[in-house]
């Protein structure tokens, strides 16, 4: 008899949804909107409601499923409580009890980079490696830890988040999160253009950057150009991440990097510059960590929420 | 019927060796010395043959052991298999295995630092918390993190290698690991000298540590006594060290810190200095961690070795 399990990725804007069997295959993968309105009180329901369809629609046996793996864009603890999600209007809410009681099936609930960690891990870039660490490279830096095959969650669900370790003793400019010199304002999209306005600023040579508006992309395609100016954001783009992961290696001791996000598709160039910097700060144990680009995109979040459930 | 199982600690001069209850009760402890001639050929006959001793001479029934857990001054894998421990003269050993052979007992190996923290978490400074981190300030800085109650080891076994994170891009003396800005070199016993040595040959301040050789012992006295200087070095190593502990725990978000080693003979006034900074550097998630001193002493490996066996 086949067997059934839901992986559910809460965002801000939709909720991504998937069916998969206990091997990973991917049945189907749809969207709902995320009603935010009145503290998020509808996202709840209206998760039950697609998943009680799905099992209509396809003629599913209840029994068959397993269960239901959600990840939520903020701290969520071992017990599946999410203490506060501020683009879902959510403060504290434990989503395992509310969605079990809604569904009738068991639930298993995790940060969302974290549980695309899992994903990337389970049927990604980190496939086969039970000791990885996901890098998401966007507007700012998350990321997910897996250790021995399963999320680093820490006592409150903040583990793995390393965009806001500190990196930089001179930084006038406050990060979001507050604090000064956090790895995010340098190795995210936005920092990446951070670096290249301040270069700008600083240097007088002619540069393919000093034409219309910066942008990650436009930065990278320029570095690919071997603009000069460019390239030397590169480096200090490089050695900022390439340290702050050197870090991660010697506290974790990780296989296997993942780098995923919008500044990844800069491809295994943006690996170069890290790897680089990597290998010049990191401990000699962890010297020969692999680098690797993500692979399941957007569907990293639901792969790893279904894997939370089967695990 | 009574159970046992044995915890050993292998040090570059004695083996430490403990008799325990399942339930954490000390029964017995004693040493042997550690035999590093022969590239260190006979410590594990030697570790055998004491067991085997003590089993006779307490009358304890052999069915009646759970097994063997051991600690080891160098990484160590999943598999119980010891990739290098220069102090005792070893390459690779297959420890799990050979100590297997030798006592027909289960046995289970990790770091001695790794394991420490374990025994800090089973009965010392940590009991109770499940996420938790060992920092140990001697001559260098050593440390074990716990997650969700288990090791985490990273895969070649240099998890927690957290002296040797980066922390200074400034520092022109290399690191005993040859990398240059190390968290030991100035978080250690070793490490305050330097910062104090600096300190005062860059002032011209009176001070009580311009008397006599230098020494973390009389530099925390000074402190303790308020002489200025010696206090701005308090300040300084309070700086690295919180800033050090912040980075950990943003990836890793433990619910307690516990300071063991010679250093943390210095009492309270050392979590005085390093909290302070450590809330400076941290993500608001992790900003309430306890800070506590370790308990356990010279016995933390013992006791986490023997929870090795028991997990």
């Amino acid at each position: 008899m086949s067997k059934y399990c839901f992986g559910v990725d809460v965002g801000g804007t939709t909720v991504k949804m998937g069916l998969f069997t206990p091997d990973g295959d991917l049945l189907e993968k749809w969207e709902i909107p995320t009603r935010t309105e009145e503290q998020g009180a509808h996202i709840i329901d209206d998760i039950a409601e697609a998943i009680d369809r799905k099992i209509k629609d396809a003629h599913i046996d209840r029994d068959d499923v397993i269960g239901v793996g959600v990840g939520v864009p903020g701290p969520v603890n071992k017990d599946g409580i999410v203490f506060q999600a501020v683009n879902l209007g959510w403060g504290v809410v434990d989503l395992r009890k509310e969605l079990h009681e809604k569904t009738g099936f068991r639930v298993k609930a995790g940060n969302d980079a974290n549980v695309a960690a899992l994903g990337e891990q389970w049927k990604g870039g980190g496939k086969g490696y039970d000791d990885m660490v996901l890098v998401t490279l966007g507007t700012g830096v998350g990321g997910g830890i897996i250790v021995n095959g399963k999320m680093l969650v820490g006592v409150g669900g903040a583990g793995g988040e390393i965009g806001h370790i500190h990196l930089e003793d001179e930084e006038t400019e406050p990060c979001g999160c507050g604090n000064y010199g956090c790895m995010e304002q340098y190795a995210s999209a936005t920092g990446i253009v951070r670096l290249a306005k301040r270069k700008l600023a600083k240097s007088s040579a002619d540069s393919v950057l000093r034409n219309g508006p910066l942008s990650a992309k436009h930065i990278w395609d320029a570095i690919k150009d071997g603009d000069a100016l460019a390239v030397e954001v590169a480096e200090e783009f490089g050695e900022y991440l390439g340290k702050g992961l050197a870090i991660i290696a010697d506290i974790c001791n990780p296989k296997i990097f993942v780098l995923g996000g919008g500044v990844s598709k800069a491809g295994d160039i943006l690996i170069t510059y890290v790897q680089k910097y990597y290998k010049k700060y990191v401990f000699h144990a962890s010297r020969d960590a692999i680098f690797t680009l993500a692979v399941l995109e957007n569907d990293a979040g639901i792969y790893g929420a279904a894997k939370l459930i089967l695990d």
